[in-house]
């Protein structure tokens, strides 16, 4: 990888070369060119080859890119290569569908905790867990490692929970609480707002509409 | 609102400033000036005062924004002064937990059907509904008006189904599903992409580690 900071744009892609990347090697294709990928991918062809050169010389002219290689490359930026500890905080519907949703594990991130406040929940089975009381939390933090913390509660714990989180020295969180959480420099949070991601989809409507 | 298009970034700002008014309004506040929502947003003043204007004059020198003016010219730019009929493709448990989330129709977005392909869930409740057999989707459409359609289907069997989708005029797409899909000008589709997330917030962590 060369020396050039990558931007946030490139990265912002990197997941979707992966995705693309991994689908080729499923299919046994060991080498692709860049007006290829660009036809499978939406994407011309000079962003491409913008794109991938940043992480060193996978592309030769008249060969094309070594798709493993890449694939490899590309893993080991995204951090894939490492194993991740995982704890869920919200163990409702969303909470379990991040439990049993097979691709995380596969790649590396491993749930080992689930917990949630209501007693209903307690001691309830989901994925190969069983949900614990959030009181224990911070008492399983101090015996566990844990890389990763999903929030998947209502907004109105999230700070709460967020600063147990970070006293016990958690430095990614997933958030799908609908709120921004403040967090120390040394914490990155990575968010899923669905209800913003709706009221994008329901912009894009009204454009498409007014267009016509 | 100005001619002058607005630009992809901004867009993509509104539902966090409408996300923030909305929270205003919810304390009685009525107005605040550009520094003020500057330090709860953690958006530069003049940021804000960029992005805002282009939506009319809300702001005035030495008053401030009209919290309520600016909230509701935000949600007609997002579409949100209009109700929409939802359907959702996949009764697992992410399926379940968008039809169970109460945030949706409290905006306007209303689940009226939700389709599995699996014998065992067809029949079963979510929600204020009942889970009907994916084979009855084209003749459900046939019937029913639909603006929006919730994949939440593994990406084998996206494909197909957005055929369906499309052929019947649904305009608007919400993928969950891990593929991206290939429409039509005129449909619009919003991807939420959970592994490329979880990828993102690995990257950042490897970021994290390696600058310390």
């Amino acid at each position: 990888m060369e020396d050039e900071k990558i931007s946030i744009a490139v990265i912002k892609r990197l997941p979707r070369y992966y995705r693309y990347l991994g689908d080729l090697l499923d299919n046994g294709i060991t080498r692709i060119s860049s007006g290829e990928l660009s036809r499978k991918m939406h994407i011309t062809a000079s962003q491409i080859r913008q794109d991938l050169n940043k992480f060193g010389r996978f592309g030769q002219r008249g060969y094309g890119y070594n798709v493993e290689m890449l694939y490899k490359e590309i893993r080991k930026i995204l951090g894939l290569d490492k194993e991740y500890s995982m704890i869920i905080i919200g163990a409702g519907n969303l909470g379990q569908a991040l439990a049993n949703y097979g691709n995380f594990s596969r790649r590396g991130f491993n749930f080992i905790g689930i917990f949630d406040k209501d007693k209903n929940k307690i001691g309830m089975k989901v994925g190969n867990m069983h949900v614990q009381d959030v009181e224990e939390l911070d008492a399983f933090l101090g015996k566990n490692s844990v890389d990763i913390a999903v929030l998947s509660i209502p907004k109105t714990n999230a700070s709460q929970i967020t600063s147990i989180l970070v006293k016990n020295g958690i430095k990614g969180i997933w958030n799908f609480s609908h709120i921004d959480l403040r967090t120390p420099d040394d914490v990155v949070v990575e968010n899923v707002h669905l209800t913003d991601s709706v009221m994008t989809l329901s912009y894009k409507l009204s454009e498409l509409e007014s267009n016509n």
